[in-house]
């Protein structure tokens, strides 16, 4: 496939915010992180004086063949109900960026439900959930290219609509199975130092599952050196288009936040594809999921925030979203001395 | 002194909020923090559905006798330029503030100028600036009292405004001096483990801060078991008027953010002297300055945020405002399942 092109950071921005936040009216490096925060935003977007004016967190929504093996604590059908959750407003996301004058947009890439009767979904379905990847590959090369796709093609329009600072998102029963296979894959530590309860397995669902990624991966041997293959084999198609996703936002120069454990997997397989993508990542918060420090560490991102969260949806990356627009005011805002 | 009776914590509410927390559309526990957080605001408010809608952070503004000493890295006159600039809406928590749209209230409770040409300030000096407590005891017991009423008032007069979520803002140059001594004296750590370097002292500095601490505690033996005489020797006066603004909002059921480590001092004295006010303290962030983790622990407070902030100001409280209307808003607006 035809990977878009990621423009380069730009140091001179950067550099201009660094010395503006020697001069603002606080003792120097008082603001910490924000203060790194801001110096990241005007490298990335390219402008000294960063500013945005319309945040969106996009939700990817799929299921998984794997879940039938047991490794969720939840049925797969909750996956659509949430979907439709998501679009009434009742969810923690929605709820989170309705707080945060956030938009949301739901895609449906992989649910396995017609989800027609559903106001304000995007229809971009790849197949009704993956295949079991205990028997075989989750997905083919073909398909997972498909997806990303989708995440880059939904950016690309969103962009079109105004959007210029994006939060990645996803709902999908069984999905902390690909992304601790995923983890286990690129970190190479043992599953089972990857691979916590989710949605809230106990400890045989757990045991379970571990050796259901361990079978998994040693059935598939995913190549690392081609993320392509590892994402169709052991991965998962909401996954696949969060990858698209941040490409895409790269691509435009837009920052992506990224939520907990998933997306992080999605991040792994972004900068492993094209690794000039990692300045736009900023990681939102630390998820009690347990694969999420490996993930956090392989990337070389310190999350935001740490408020035990592990509900997925992009909750996490919303609530960050105070935190981007709190690095940029004191940018732009404050008096020098 | 007459202090205000604390109302005690609504254990009916919280109970109300917790079942509550079970039935919304998650998996129990997965918004971690965000959900203890509610559940407590639902008991300190008596409202098992709270809501918050006018935020404000209260600056109290004082100087340090014990600065001429060289404990600080800025000049003592900082003091009187910075509570211009958080009127003029230039500094970080002003910044901060407008972002979170919650109102500012300054209030010169000891700065060593006159300020009366400052539109805005609350007039409520009790001196220009402490004593120095490296020689004499900071100020009288009848000044520590006086400063803790400006406090209780500041705060009565803005509930009467409408004032329902308050946050802790302090200024004054010295004043980590007074904050170390006071966690020194209440969590019986050693100098050296409760002193940082403030805005920025360097070693020479920080050697010379530990002993004013050392010698001004040898002098004064301040009583722990009377927090006043704690205040009145080793504290000073936007510490005392803060004192104040926590027993006072915790009076009126009024959740209190507590900002950083001259905040924790504070609120520590509070604690102290009304042990019923602890349910009513919210930490805000974890602070950089060494000595506010000793603080926080005998608070037996954990912080919402760490993002390396060592500003005060009230800055990384007003930044927390966020994480307890996402609180609210998660309790209040979610679909039950």
């Amino acid at each position: 496939m035809i990977l878009p092109s990621i423009p380069l950071f730009d140091e001179k921005s950067a550099e201009s915010a660094r010395i503006r936040q020697q001069r603002l009216a606080k003792p120097m490096g008082s603001l910490g992180m924000l203060e790194a925060l801001s110096i990241q935003l005007a490298g990335l977007t390219g402008n000294e004086h960063p500013r945005f004016h319309q945040k969106e967190v996009i939700i990817m929504a799929a299921d998984h063949g794997v879940a039938q093996e047991g490794v969720s604590a939840y049925p797969s059908d909750v996956t659509a109900k949430m979907v439709k959750n998501f679009l009434t407003g009742g969810a923690a996301v929605t709820v989170l960026a309705r707080q945060a004058n956030a938009s949301v947009t739901v895609v449906d890439i992989g649910v396995n439900d017609d989800l027609e009767d559903v106001p304000g979904l995007l229809h971009r379905k790849i197949m009704r959930g993956t295949f079991n990847m205990l028997r075989e590959p989750a997905m083919t090369r073909a398909q997972a290219e498909e997806a990303i796709q989708v995440g880059i093609d939904v950016v690309d329009q969103r962009v079109k609509g105004g959007m210029d600072l994006v939060a990645t998102g996803e709902m999908g029963i069984g999905n902390t199975t690909p992304s601790s296979a995923i983890a286990a894959a690129y970190t190479k530590l043992p599953v089972e130092k990857v691979t916590g309860r989710g949605t809230g397995l106990d400890d045989a669902g757990l045991t379970l599952k571990i050796k259901v990624i361990c079978e998994a991966i040693a059935l598939h041997q995913p190549d690392i050196q081609d993320p392509l293959d590892v994402l169709a084999k052991i991965g998962g198609l909401e996954i696949a288009g969060l990858t698209g996703v941040i490409l895409g936002a790269a691509s435009h120069r837009i920052p992506v936040v990224v939520d907990g454990f998933i997306s992080g997997a999605a991040a792994l397989i972004a900068v492993e594809m094209l690794p000039e993508v990692k300045p736009f990542l900023i990681a939102s918060h630390q998820s009690e999921e347990i694969g999420h420090t490996a993930i956090l560490q392989k990337l070389g991102l310190k999350p935001l925030l740490n408020l035990e969260l592990r509900l997925g949806e992009g909750s996490g990356a919303v609530l960050a979203f105070h935190l981007v627009e709190a690095a940029t005011g004191i940018l732009n805002e404050m008096a020098t001395l």
